[in-house]
């Protein structure tokens, strides 16, 4: 059902875009529009965002110049980033449309892929031909400019959802760049994205934050912080992430989130009840088939994945 | 209520063992004999454990000779470290009481620490005084021989749990050890140990386990494989773990990994609650709680914790 192939990424660089305007430039705007501007030095970059955060990319160097306004970025962009936090991209592309260019290609970077595609197609109109639906699985806990940098898309996997709509020539351009940068591009149909980030991504972000939370509720809080050794690190340090961001991604993508959670709930019921039961063998069981699916996530040879 | 801090590591080498008889070679129990080894060449160390797990330690240098039995380990040790399986602990304790030496002191290195402690007291008797519980934090989710290591226990804190009952001269021999090899060593009331590390370690070994056992059951396991990013490998890593010592941690410490539970159970009811009525207050809320919880982790002022 779900083909994840990789293409070759050794592309050679050759210049496509004169002005590139990332509407966004947070850890993964940021780190898109830096990681341009080290391969291309000619390409012109212009960048949108609250004003704090637009200040602080100037600052460091992500973006060439501001736009004070996504219509005055869009009128003079090739391509169009959409690297805005997901519940805001129907706001983000009513603006974008007006003014956008009739060449220009038009690439969000959104968790999400349905309700992106849904409000581009309904904002761009005959201009949606040129939008590329892409999620680059890039994240960290860390967010915002100064969490930016060049190389995070270096081996990183991205997953286009090209529609029935989607014009060739745009979704070739846009292959052609996260291939530039060291991406492995990979195209996967928006419901089966939505399904399956959810079960690999968003939800397991909620089970991080309710363990964190957890433990912040509980008399135990601060001995915890003081107890914890790396496996409670590691299971929850996406739990470190934006408490914004992730409340949209969920609610973004609620309907496969609360799959996900179902799935996750007999799980815990199950052990719970072995727990309660004194049932080794119910929990040596459950534990042994989580445990040998999990190896396999550090296999190269079974997972031919990301690392 | 709970005093985590810990004493100066900087511990000149001193030989204070002539033999050290140790049950269970594997990750705790392989790793400690090979650091000993390392540091005191002159110190002769016994390693008893099912036949080819104590073979493939021998065979790997971890350890310096076999025993055929525990009690012959044991008639021959002046430290003896019961490194085996929790549940098997009271068994372990019943062959090392009728042959252990006068002078010998006796330490385990179990995850949970009051069951532990009450098979020491009616397995050794009056020899009790000389049993010092300890609880090294440095497990991984690799586990056996082949996963021990020299240096495992270098900056790892280490908490003893001395009794009542506990001689302060095998208590101040198995605190000297510990800081030889580098650890930071803590002292803590049994029942709190239990209580904070069902928290800390325990249940969210089960969370893990969870998570990766939902993803190995769903008809997405085999995409998921391919899909997972660093978030759910890092939040998965524990459930690689050891599914039989595991199922013996927890069941071991049920009453406090199930008082964990609810706790858990309580937040992720709390945010499939939020994401089911679409509350974005809400989950943002609770997740901003979360996040600045496990920001706090990562600080080192804020913790005064291991890394």
């Amino acid at each position: 059902m779900v083909d994840l192939r990789s293409a070759s990424t050794d592309t050679p660089f050759e210049r496509v875009w004169g002005t590139i305007g990332v509407v966004g430039v947070g850890l993964i705007g940021g780190s898109l529009a830096a990681s341009i501007r080290q391969m291309d030095s000619g390409c012109r970059i212009i960048g949108f965002a609250p004003d704090e955060t637009a200040r602080e990319a100037l600052a460091l160097g992500l973006v060439d110049e501001l736009a004070g306004a996504i219509a005055d970025l869009a009128a003079e962009s090739d391509l169009i980033v959409l690297a805005a936090p997901v519940l805001q991209m129907p706001a983000v592309l009513r603006e974008v449309a007006p003014a956008v260019r009739a060449h220009c290609v038009i690439m969000d970077c959104a968790s999400t892929k349905q309700s992106v595609i849904a409000a581009a197609r309904l904002a761009l109109g005959s201009q949606f031909s040129r939008f590329v639906p892409a999620h680059p699985i890039a994240g960290s806990e860390r967010y915002g400019p100064s969490a930016a940098r060049v190389g995070l898309y270096k081996g990183a996997r991205v997953i286009l959802c090209p529609q029935p709509e989607t014009d060739p020539d745009a979704l070739a351009k846009v292959q052609t760049l996260w291939r530039q940068l060291g991406s492995r591009v990979s195209e996967l149909d928006a419901t089966e994205h939505d399904r399956l980030y959810a079960a690999v991504s968003h939800w397991p972000h909620a089970v991080a934050f309710a363990l964190s939370g957890a433990l912040a509720h509980s008399d135990l809080s601060e001995a915890a912080l003081r107890a914890a050794g790396a496996g409670l690190k590691d299971t929850t340090r996406i739990a470190a992430s934006s408490a914004a961001l992730w409340a949209e991604i969920l609610l973004d993508n609620r309907v496969e989130a609360l799959r996900a959670a179902q799935e996750f709930q007999a799980q815990i019921d199950l052990l719970t009840e072995a727990l309660r039961k004194g049932d080794r063998n119910a929990l040596e069981q459950a534990f042994g088939i989580a445990s040998r699916w999990r190896a396999q996530l550090e296999d190269p040879f079974a997972s031919n994945g990301p690392t």
